[in-house]
């Protein structure tokens, strides 16, 4: 039998032997009913103690690799030869980041949906957590209820009264990881019952990734310039759920005017489906009061989802849905087969955030702060493209969309823009039914630079007025 | 038109106007096409600057509620009246604990798969997590990818090959919201191939809860008192999955011998279905070296499920699975739909709690804690119950069972213990096959303390005394 020890290893010297013998034994290089040599023998021949030999043999026997004879000896169990076994780890890499977008410093990302990431108060944030880590009485490290800690959602629904003017009380908040999961735990218990739900087009395509992993039968209802199109919904269709965004159309930023909404909820109450509300970022509104929203119309028809990943950060994975009352108990069961509940030292971090007023206060100077970045892209694309562009969609949040008049943003255009170093989302990706959108380009400013911005303007520019004269 | 002025509420006078001249129009007390007051006439009907109201009119504009016809004033919206509709927000109740298991300090509880709650490191773990916090570059607060921070997984790897002779590399670990969404993701990915499973008998009801809600048909595999009973795999049957805690058989507490590993590895190639390996809490192992994981003997063949909901606690919801490089694509994808990542900040101050050296002394630490708690349970019960009790699964975990001779322990019974101050869990109510288990006691003693350890089992014996003699 080979052994091989290796005495400066990490691992210790029992564990060493424990697996060369193991090996021998799985590799079939000790058959089965092959007596073993005794563990004084052995401990003499590796030079280690025979408490090392005596403890191996004991781990081996409890595992079954092998089982004593009386007054005999020690024997291979029978059958243990197992193919292809190997018991070399796999070589590791170095340790590198794990981003889902690799940062390209090279190139000029206006990606939309990503805050100024800078801007999180880590300070504060981490100074919170440890307080409410230190402070925290032992059984809140235990099991929760599926809809997260009390003291968040009793917090939420103070905030989501008094700012979006939703109308809740806790009982009907559920805590979601992130805004993601609250769009799946709704999809995936209306396709047990009714696959046929309608979407605003354009929509998130995020959204719709998850509408198709749950084989739902979407139907897209166009948006104009006001938003979801009620003129358009389906008289023959009974739908489960409408998704919209009636606060800040996404991608094309328009505000949802009262008489659709009504028009809609009116349409919810004879189908008798629920209207999923994703509130995504319109907390960043740059005039007038916040828009309210769609929930407080009819609790009983919204589903509200909300999100802190803009107004946050997307790490911390935190966001809600407010459930109207029929479906609370059956929202609560999904969670828990989910994953029982979401972590719960950050939600109680983040009560103790909003508590504090904390969260008011980051909300205003980011509210400033990317007011001023969506001033500099206005102003920026209107001095290049002077007539030639119109803006929408630049009253609140993190991005604006902007139509250029006679250009066709092709896959070629695109790449030449990538080439040229400005990576630019497009409405067209987002939308349902294709081709309606060539014009439109999306510009996120959220985690931009001011150069960074004018630069990438300038070259988006120049990319467009080289490939016109080509 | 009436509208409530309250000068020391919370809400700004604009708010609480433009929230009364809404409700008015939602409600049809102002009508459709009525023509408003002039702003500067509901100025001062309302003592109220003008420019208070020129920022309500121009909201309601904004949102649709009126329009203005040029020259002539403002009007409402035609049909905007909506039934049923309320603006008096729900009462809140006042804030409460949302724990899952309300502890009722009257009732000494043994239940299981709960760990020590004050042993959880909070000074320690408040303070990594704010040093992470505070020294994150502001890119790693973006989103991730699905599999979750390369630091903890690489961490983890190390710390999984040290400890679990799990055998992997960061490419193939992906960490979840607790080992119940790896459970629910796994089984989600075959309950759209092949809905057969097998479970060894009994196994934890939760993961039979995930089970029965994706539809899955399962097939029980009886343990005996060495865990799963391989030479009862089904020849004809063809599952997708195969469940088993071989480390630590639940709830009976068995070791899977290495004969019945390698049976059980040979069917699943045979068979070309998954081994699912639980493991929750091996860990806390009392005597020997810990037990190796199934998943080092096959690693294409075996899922491999891990926890920190027992070596740390539940609150964090902390798990992670190892996953066969033929299932990592798919296993991302979900994990992408479900919520895109766990969230990052505990990730990462995990990875550093590890790579510190603290979780070893954590778990060392509490391994002689469950360790004092385990014998004590054993003493009082041999010394109470003498030969009448024989106790397995005591050599790793936080809870054993108990197998009573003649005594049934029916509902009523139970519920007289629970009366008379005891909650003990059964091995009958993790069992698919009913009936087979009736004698058997989980006693867990992960969250008791010493004293109420010796009352709970005094208890439970003069409760089974006083009935036998009725």
């Amino acid at each position: 039998m080979y052994l091989k020890i290796d005495r400066s290893a990490d691992q210790t010297l029992s564990r060493q032997i424990y697996e060369g013998i193991k090996t021998n034994i799985l590799t079939g290089t000790l058959r089965a009913d092959e007596k073993l040599p005794s563990t004084r023998q052995l401990a003499k021949d590796l030079y280690v103690s025979r408490n090392i030999m005596l403890e191996v043999y004991d781990q081996l026997l409890a595992e079954g690799y092998i089982h004593s004879v009386k007054g005999s000896g020690t024997y291979v169990t029978t059958d243990l030869f197992l193919e292809n076994f190997m018991n070399s780890p796999p070589i590791i890499k170095e340790n590198i980041m794990g981003l889902r977008h690799e940062p390209n410093k090279a190139i000029i990302d206006f990606r939309t949906g990503v805050p100024n990431l800078s801007l999180f108060p880590k300070e504060k944030w981490g100074a919170l957590y440890k307080y409410v880590c230190e402070n925290l009485p032992a059984m809140q490290l235990d099991y929760h209820e599926p809809r997260g800690c009390y003291a968040l959602r009793y917090a939420l629904v103070h905030y989501l009264r008094r700012v979006r003017g939703v109308s809740c009380d806790p009982s009907s908040v559920l805590i979601t990881t992130g805004a993601a999961q609250a769009f799946t735990m709704i999809t995936k218990h209306f396709s047990m019952q009714n696959k046929e739900v309608l979407a605003e087009d354009p929509l998130s395509h995020g959204i719709l990734d998850i509408l198709k992993q749950q084989n739902m039968s979407v139907h897209p209802v166009s948006a104009d310039a006001f938003g979801i199109n009620t003129s358009l919904l389906p008289k023959q269709l009974y739908p489960s759920l409408i998704f919209t965004t009636p606060s800040h159309q996404f991608p094309t930023g328009s505000v949802l005017p009262i008489k659709r909404r009504i028009d809609l909820i009116r349409y919810a109450r004879e189908k008798l489906c629920y209207i999923v509300e994703d509130d995504y970022d319109s907390e960043f509104r740059f005039e007038g009061l916040p828009i309210q929203s769609m929930q407080s119309l009819d609790p009983e028809r919204v589903i509200y989802i909300g999100t802190f990943s803009k107004i946050l950060c997307p790490a911390l994975r935190l966001g809600y849905m407010i459930i109207p009352p029929s479906l609370t108990h059956a929202m609560q069961n999904i969670k828990y087969t989910e994953d029982i509940h979401s972590p719960v030292l950050e939600q109680l971090t983040l009560a103790k955030f909003i508590e504090n007023g904390y969260l008011d206060t980051h909300i205003r100077k980011s509210k400033k702060f990317y007011h001023q970045k969506n001033q500099l892209v206005i102003h920026t694309l209107k001095s290049k493209f002077k007539d030639k562009v119109s803006i929408t969609g630049h009253t609140a949040g993190i991005h604006l969309a902007a139509e250029f008049e006679s250009v066709n943003f092709t896959p070629s255009l695109l790449s030449h823009l990538e080439n040229n170093g400005v990576k630019v989302p497009t409405v067209e990706e987002h939308a349902l039914i294709k081709g309606l959108h060539t014009r439109e380009l999306l510009i996120g400013y959220g985690s931009l630079s001011d150069d960074e911005i004018v630069r990438g303007i300038d070259i988006l520019y120049q990319t467009i007025k080289n490939c016109r004269e080509i």
